[in-house]
């Protein structure tokens, strides 16, 4: 059970992240895609399933957006209405910052609390209106539901440049975060550089960490590795590079994410640092979607 | 030979790089400095000899350089007096903003062109007084020399924050360098990052590559580190973290740089880009020294 792994902070932990239909989309045609993800999820060797609430990021970055914004439909009313039967934990975003202290209340007194927890996501810049501040739904969730499970955003990338981003996390930890999801990841050293401050700071103040969870996330185009990065994704110069020069965008981006995973979790297993991954795909395309299953069987059936 | 594997841009050339005994050291005792020297590189499997001709680098930084600086005996002068019986090729290095156009003449004059090798140092900073550009320098010895191999420094790190490493290099080829030789690399990425776009802009404009040569080099304690983040080497943040929190830092640091030059050596071998690599010490404890051999003979017997 997913809910024990995260309470026993175990490692090699095994997510797969989805985006659900796009609002307006015809019940109908939300019933043959519901039914089409299930199909495809229910075989996975996976621990739990990642339900994301896509917030719109304009005021991050004045860059053009290279696929347009599409609001999506509620998470959880997806999840209840359309994924009732597939069997498994499902973990559901919250933007806090777009939703009332009521509706949010609401959200996690119905939130089930052995089959589901959430993740909150904050304001993606310091410019995006928000309801309440991530430390203010930190502290409502606590109050509201303290048995529900919640895990917390990390950004191994911030970690280059504020050095801070453990620091960050053990906050979150504070608040009560029992684990952690990052943002895809294409930068492996950022990362060993964050989990390393993670575990030595730890270890020197007696801390017990919790898992983090890597995404990973295959990327079959140019456009959408434009995308990566317009989402913040750091890619080293060198993979950016491959990755353009390839024959085969897809398969490599691929190779390279197995890859990266295996070094993350070797490095990880010699300290002692509870991870797990986490695979999605950022872009909706059939062989994109493919390619992110078969990233995560290559990845289970290490 | 050394020479033909430089001018037929071999991958895989292995060289050592040490520094002559410092100025003022009694003529018995630099006999005994050379005859241990020659003791130990004469059974190493080694394509050459580098000596360096150290600068002091105090416009570089303000920050207190953790050994002292001192001045050594010339390395030409050394190369000739005390390791003429020592049968390799010797790369000599010449900080050339230190020396006048006659002296540099001179040196160059008297180099062999079979034998030796040089490499000009640039001035560490632009505030550090020279007597000629490095471009200057190269000039000269095109003029002098022409059938003399002179090569580079390069600085992968330097490619993290300017992104113009690889033109660096293309323009130094250009100036007469048919090598290069790095500073001291711990940092992959940085390294990965360089030779990517030194390997996809020559492909481009159809400019042949010539070898990089790698400098590995042992650290042996927690001043060491100090003194190579000191001399601008970049460390890597996990690194250093497990180097600090190594039970044996030399050791540590002797597997680490192993394996990172076993992973540049593949990422250049896939894309076929020529590389080599150059161990030394950057202190002169017997222990360092010996861990530089030790790591040297790993490398060699891959």
């Amino acid at each position: 059970m997913l809910v024990d792994k995260i309470r026993n902070r175990e490692s090699g932990i095994i997510l797969y992240g989805i985006v659900p239909p796009k609002k307006g989309t015809p019940p109908e045609r939300v019933a043959e895609i519901a039914a089409l993800q299930k199909q495809r999820i229910a075989p996975l060797p996976v621990d739990g399933l990642i339900l994301y609430d896509i917030q719109d990021e304009e005021s991050r970055t004045s860059e053009e957006r290279p696929f347009p914004f599409m609001e999506t439909l509620d998470c959880f009313d997806y999840s209840r209405n359309q994924l009732a039967d597939l069997d498994m934990p499902k973990i559901l975003y919250r933007a806090s910052g777009k939703y009332s202290e009521e509706e949010l209340t609401e959200f996690l007194q119905q939130a089930s609390d052995t089959e589901n927890m959430t993740v909150f996501v904050g304001a993606s810049s310091k410019d995006q209106p928000v309801t309440m501040s991530i430390h203010e739904a930190y502290a409502l969730k606590q109050r509201v539901r303290p048995e529900l499970l919640i895990g917390g955003v990390t950004i191994p990338e911030r970690h280059r440049a504020k050095g801070n981003e453990h620091l960050r996390v053990l906050e979150k930890i504070r608040e009560g975060c029992s684990f952690f999801v990052s943002q895809g990841v294409y930068d492996l050293q950022a990362s060993k550089d964050f989990l390393s401050d993670y575990y030595y700071y730890s270890r020197e103040h007696a801390i017990p960490m919790v898992p983090i969870i890597f995404t990973l996330t295959p990327c079959g185009s140019v456009q959408t590795l434009n995308f990566m990065k317009w989402l913040g994704i750091s890619i080293p110069r060198w993979l950016e590079n491959e990755l353009v020069n390839a024959h085969d965008i897809l398969e490599e981006s691929v190779n390279y994410s197995e890859q990266n995973w295996k070094d993350l979790k070797a490095f990880a297993d010699k300290l002692g640092i509870p991870v797990g991954c986490n695979i999605e795909s950022v872009a909706v395309r059939k062989v994109e979607v493919e390619a992110s299953i078969e990233l995560l069987q290559r990845i289970a059936n290490r």
